[in-house]
């Protein structure tokens, strides 16, 4: 989802993660901005799975991906000054387009530096939400560079991908999901930053204790799965074509949290490439949602782990549909 | 949407239509198994258009199309008994699926009478939501005769496209509309059998009379059109590639609605399929949201009326996603 997720920041200084109290108090912020997502079982995916499959929809969105209610949360925290401030960020696109929107919402002023040569269609995306747009360098580090130093030189607030407040909202959905069903035994998550798997462990756990949380990534981009696996940031490859869960190093805050004893998660799961596009055209076809490869990465691995999720209620966190034409149409054209 | 748009039923009894408290009433019973759906803002077709569009996303059912708030309103009035004794309908598909969803969620046996060759992945469709499929005659017609008779002989009762109880749950989504968007302005909505135009338009007067509703049907299936102009049912010619709005009779009750002259429709356009296929297209391509023909009707109807709409705040009522992934290609393979 988020083009920060493609990067190496990671701030030397320790961020924390957030508290389920700050998810229960983000609910607010969120419920006066967005809907809530449907939870729907599709009869479909359950016989193809052998399991009882539910699709968390959070690419039902306006902006089509769960972080928005991190930035909503976000921005609805800021005192007027500070939203006049406003809110400086760095994005190829999505995670900038989150930011924007919450922006727009919360009355906050927002710039999104993004490197030379960004996707033209995401930066008017991004302006049509009335954010400021400012070409900064040649990739995405250099933008980052600009737009923190901006910030601190205006007094005003760098938003880097896994900020407290971000997971804090992003783990409204989480809630959800616990309240629509309550018996729920698995719950399978994208990991781009880590702020939705970190916010679905921490959420899921603390009220169920049994909850099975999955995370997945792709393997041509293992950055996190290898960080979880050590307990520490290591970095890896990151060649998916996936590029929501594209991370190249782990965010320390978010890490901590899915590596947690008590309310981290319970496995990661790897996937293939052509995992991932046969998930995302097996819900277009069955369930008519265009899911990106990050999004549909969750109905990979259930079927990856089909044996062992028989008969098992489970959620598949469909995490955002933001996926370009050209993608799209290779998915329909691959036959099933 | 429905299959049953695309018959000349049109029984010889004079069906009632729906009132505004039907419709209030029917809230409950929808929420108890629907979700609310979401409507939402869109800055790049607001752009397009020169308006200020929003979308009602009647696509985000779990069986992806309105007409299943009718179904579950219906069979929530039922008792014990008739329950147990069950519904009849017919059914190429989609009308098929919506009943037999909330047949599932209010524990009603359901028996949908389909034509011998109906598609197989609807007829799987209707079975895994727990349906009894039978296949009887050649035709849609045929079938809807054979549900008829056993309904009939069985004292069960026999739903057909615009049952008042339909148009009644149906109805509630514009509740959502009106109370999301109190300063709404202009309502365009697809007419197939006439349960949905029937109730936006009812609702939405009945609340704020300067509502201006259009409906919108494909210039090659305008039966509906032609008798709204003519105050009575006309039979038309019916070519159109939109099956939710292919419709050969009018329904008399919805008709009648419609064309109430206080809370009827104000006007109804029509569209060409290639206007259709256009604004499909639009949808996928800057909102990925997968509509059927028909659920994009009234975003080609919009565009053709750019003129008169500028400025104004308009829902564009996305009616359902149901498409073939036939078709999906052939929208997503014209270029833009």
């Amino acid at each position: 989802m988020s083009a920060s997720t493609a990067t190496s920041y990671n701030p030397a200084d320790q961020m924390p993660g957030c508290t389920f109290a700050d998810v229960e108090t983000a609910r607010e912020s969120v419920y006066r901005h967005l809907y809530p997502t449907p939870l729907h079982e599709y009869a479909a995916l359950s016989e193809l799975i052998g399991a009882q499959i539910y699709v968390k929809h959070e690419n039902h969105h306006a902006v089509g991906a769960f972080k928005v209610r991190g930035g909503v949360n976000l921005s609805s925290t800021l005192s007027d000054h500070e939203r006049e401030v406003g809110l400086y960020t760095a994005s190829t696109g999505n995670h900038g387009q989150s930011i924007a929107f919450a922006g727009k919402v919360t009355g906050t002023r927002v710039c999104v530096a993004m490197p030379d040569g960004a996707n033209p269609s995401k930066v008017a995306a991004i302006r049509r939400l009335g954010a400021e747009v400012v070409f900064q360098g040649g990739d995405f580090d250099e933008a980052r560079e600009w737009a923190q130093s901006a910030a601190a030189s205006g007094g005003a607030r760098f938003i880097g991908p896994t900020d407290p407040e971000l997971i804090a909202g992003v783990g409204t959905y989480t809630l959800e999901i616990m309240e629509s069903l309550p018996d729920v035994e698995v719950i399978i998550v994208p990991v781009g930053a880590g702020s939705g798997a970190a916010s679905v462990s921490l959420v899921a756990k603390t009220i169920n204790p049994k909850v099975r949380v999955i995370a997945v990534q792709a393997e041509r981009a293992p950055a996190i799965h290898r960080s979880w696996k050590a307990g520490r940031p290591v970095e890896a490859e990151m060649e998916t074509a996936a590029e929501g869960i594209a991370t190249r190093v782990a965010q320390e805050n978010a890490l901590r949290m899915i590596c947690h004893s008590k309310t981290g998660i319970d496995d990661f799961v790897l996937v293939s490439e052509d995992e991932l596009v046969d998930a995302a055209r097996l819900y277009l076809e069955h369930i008519r949602n265009v899911a990106e490869l990050a999004g549909a990465a969750p109905l990979a691995a259930a079927i990856r782990y089909r044996d062992q999720l028989a008969g098992a209620k489970v959620v598949l966190v469909l995490s955002g549909g933001n996926i370009s034409m050209e993608k799209l149409r290779g998915i329909i054209d691959r036959d099933a």
